[in-house]
């Protein structure tokens, strides 16, 4: 008779999961990687069809407390069924009704709002009311008390991005409903952009804003004239003419957890290939193009949403004979805060990717 | 015969799941909650079965390339599996046999080492070799080619901290194998604490290290003396005598991610009660205390480890007639850096939990 | 026959004197003053005189190399022959002739013109050439190269205010004549005005500019309508609708040793008064007013001159139907910089000093 | 009959100086300086005749309200007269006789004293006292309220340095007497030393204190250590083995206009000589030694104490056996903060210079 002696690491091993104790070296391959392999999916999705969905949701749907806002999540499949477009972004189709209002509220994720249509709208931070038109960028620091509303007849659809991921993986999620529905206005109409609007000049007398943008809105007008600036004398050769949205008090990105940018395309500009740490959400704002992110050829065109994972490999095309404008949202200030952002261009000859695959 | 008409908000909700959509209105309670609710639970982990369990290790399992580290990961059972302590945080036993090497390599994780015993060991972080004695913090920043080894017959065992949590979430994990299982040793013996180790005076003619402590270890002797010399004059009422490491040339933390403190519970003190998000690992480094969490008292004598999550409730007591002290890793920078950090102290009348239960 | 003894402190106090000591127990009160007793004096040069000198010495004097720039300086007459506007800032008048070129030189010294008229005239910074124009705010920073120069028949006049003094005290000048008269311009055609006119955006590629603006003008156009924008919503008591440039890319002064501002007092606004550290020159840009210095009031009308020393009481006034527009220039931030700016409210009840003089 | 036409240029130049108006082409060179040309002249005062010119002070005249401190100033020649070290510097030999009390006061001049004799005497800034012992360097950061006294039978004699010439060239001087001779001791004895004094390490729960040093003196031991390791393993070309004084909350310099160092010459070293912007004080702390400033050589022993003008090449000798040991104070701060710091290395072959004579 045989007696089977029980193998003493696989007892051991039996003991360490009962005391909720892990050994490294079963799996540092695994937890310690080479390089990033992220869980997110370069995806995008259409315009037509989020037009479409968000529309009748304003049909089906009323805004009401408890929901608060007519917000549609791109959904990244690779989060897990989160609601998520990147592990650490929110980016959702908001749709607002002539004359509705989505109730104030006040929350410690970061946000910002990008406007893609409507007119009469507005957005109330802190009381000071601001109007939303077409390309406007507003940003909703962490904290404020904040709501959306319509005085006309007309919708308006806008692109919202937050840290929600961020905050909730960070276990730092703080929200409060406001008493009511919209908060009195008690600036001036448009106080920030009237005192902060030019960006190099400041009122003399206030300290510096360093913990936020001093600036609730960035109005098309002025992103438009600086993005045609550039363009003349200026172009970055991975991204082309972009520029970065900064606190004009410190030089810094509208948020501390993210970043934004308004790109443009020049026609005919086939941008190098390069990766590096973070990720992003990009609106096609105007225009057509594609962009190849790690060999897949994801086409768009404006109102198409999409997203580029951490370390994915990416360039940038615009074949067409107009300028082709990207929005876009990073989370390089995060990275960057912790030590962790790093960059690369791409090793071939020519800088470009080989194109294996079309995204369909 | 009648004909059921499908309901339009189900197919418009059905619409929405097959292009990857999600609606805000249906889960805005559970993503943006009222106040976190961390899946990182409080737990503790005792002495003498980390020690046990290490020791039989250190019989059964040899240190090799891809395993690289005899180290034992607190795994906390809130963390789904994942071997992590706290969602941002990993933390480990390493035990090293007396003669034994822990090849050399390089990650981007953010690392640090608090010696718990042994004689005899080192650790080598790009070129400087410093002695690892029982109280002493080593640190490993980011990128820097790192080996541990021992120069003796006799074991070494120190607990270790990383980031890789955060570093996986943020999809930033790069990590690269040195040639040799020792790299070179090029500086003078203790260079960087010959050099920098009275931390308010620097070698005049080199620039501040800002980006990361010069300092490669801080030895023990100066911890106790910088702790005893606190405890005659000054104490907090959350935290009583308690002291964080920092980086001499910037007085910020040792690390981006996360800080390291040394705290000593006098005699006698129950501290008041507070709360903050972010999470945090302890060591019992000496004499016995207990910490109560969410109303839960955690009762740790020398060699424990513990967990308090983010936004739990925390108090600290020595009832006992000796000083009890604490090492301590927190995430705090992390935290301040993307602008989430909050805290609030206790309400109770005298800024005690009430205990409800003992952790056992 | 008597013998006088020899004072014996007398003794002393000369064996100090011969062995370059001094006592400070005689003289404590005269350089340890209780506040500031500046030798600066407040000041006021006529724009009527100053312009009429200017334009013949347009006349009389060539611009060659040696003196390089037809610049007539504010000597104020505390500074004991000093050509100084203060005892940190140069202030001049500049005046060029049309086709005339005042050559390239650099210089330590830190500098700014403010454009009072005409029109072809030019300045080139590191080969990036701006056009002079009316209202504008151009920058040289120190060690660069610049000249000026007119691509037209007409004469161009404006402020020069240098750190001269400062320069000077501190023993740290050094000056270059350029090889040429005139160096090359390498830049588009106002490339920094393209690519950084819109302060809040930048660049995204760049690393931002941080010792230097990296605007190298101010266009008179951006800064009226931000005066006029921050005139609808916002004033200080002590200066009214008061602007700083700042650089974007940190939001701090143009310069490391002084700032600019540009100031609109309202039609019958009448300013609270008080005092600060630091000393300014100011020029009267548009209209009419005046400001009370220590008790003397100031009537100033568009082109003239004026100082305000460190720690005098002074407020402004405009009692006209028109707005009043002052350009001044601070050393601010050179106080701030060495933990020496103090500022108080005039403490009068209706916070406005007793006009005891009228300068003329 | 000759009319003789008046010089039309004479005429002009007469109405400038009428008006207060300086031609900067007549004076460019002159306020324009290729390089620097300082005033300030290198000196040295031998310890034997200030030791004796205090002791007889000491004796003949006593402290009193009015001149508050029995200090006796170093005078440079090249200062046209004032009792300043430099253009920035105030530099003195201060004598304390057993029992003596040095009222309290507060000015806005930032003051160090570095302790050369003595037992038994403190210093007491903002209710904290600290003992002055041998080798100590005490901080008095400005508008804070000090006083300087004796518990023993033995006179203490130190060297100040403050910025008094730069805090009046500023016009920002203010001073306040106590009403007390002696203020009231509210701190734990040496309690800024007992929290602050191991310098990597510091309370947890207080914020940093950033604008100054939270350490209010450096004591002798934990500077001689420092030097001695770093004699291990570091020496700078231009300055052998030196530390820098340091804020250990910032890393920055103990004063905001000034910094201070701890020099030591290892027996034999001859430095390579360099030169740059800003001026210093230097106090032979131990041994002997000499220092070729501008071609001449300045020999010291113990005591002595000997200036450097800006941009005055210098180079430090030791030729004993035993090492020689320099504190020396320096205006480096000022200088960077408003950019105006430069340096170079001495441009002959073996990086010394040629000594063309000897100071005496």
């Amino acid at each position: 008779m045989t007696v089977i002696e029980p193998d003493p690491v696989v007892q051991l091993r039996e003991q360490m999961r009962e005391r909720h104790l892990t050994p490294l070296w079963e799996l540092e391959g695994e937890i310690m990687g080479v390089r990033p392999h992220p869980g997110t999916r370069p995806w995008l999705w259409r315009w037509s069809q989020l037009y479409a969905i968000a529309e009748r949701a304003g049909e089906l749907v009323p805004i009401e407390r408890g929901g608060d806002r007519r917000a549609i999540a791109l959904s990244n499949p690779g989060q897990g069924g989160m609601p998520y477009a990147t592990s650490t972004l929110w980016a959702a189709v908001q749709w607002l009704n002539g004359r509705e209002v989505a109730p104030a509220h006040r929350h410690t994720s970061q946000a910002i709002r990008f406007i893609i249509d409507g007119a009469g709208s507005y957005s109330t931070v802190e009381g000071d009311r601001v109007q939303l038109e077409r390309g406007d960028l507003v940003l909703t620091p962490p904290w404020t008390w904040h709501d959306h509303g319509s005085d006309s007849e007309e919708r308006a659809v806008w692109m919202d991005v937050l840290d929600i991921p961020l905050n909730n993986y960070l276990d730092a999620p703080f929200f409060e409903p406001h008493p009511d529905d919209s908060q009195k206005v008690t600036a001036a109409p448009n106080a920030s952009v009237l005192k902060y609007g030019v960006g190099q000049l400041r009122p003399a007398w206030e300290p510096p804003s360093l913990g936020r943008s001093p600036l609730q809105t960035y109005k098309w007008s002025d992103t438009r004239r600086a993005l045609d600036n550039l363009a003349k004398v200026a172009a970055d050769p991975f991204d082309d003419v972009v520029l970065e949205y900064t606190n004009p008090h410190t030089g810094g990105p509208v948020m501390a957890t993210f970043t934004c940018w308004m790109q443009l395309l020049r026609p005919g500009v086939h941008t190098r290939a390069h990766r590096h740490t973070g990720s992003s959400v990009y609106l096609a704002y105007e225009g057509r193009g594609a962009t190849v992110i790690e060999g897949v050829r994801f086409s768009w065109t404006a109102g198409d949403m999409f997203v580029i994972p951490s370390w994915a490999t990416h360039e940038h095309v615009n074949d067409g004979a107009d300028p082709a404008l990207l929005f876009s949202v990073h989370d390089t200030p995060l990275l960057k805060a912790v030590d962790k952002y790093r960059s690369e261009p791409h090793d071939s000859p020519d800088g470009r990717q080989r194109v294996t695959g079309e995204f369909s």
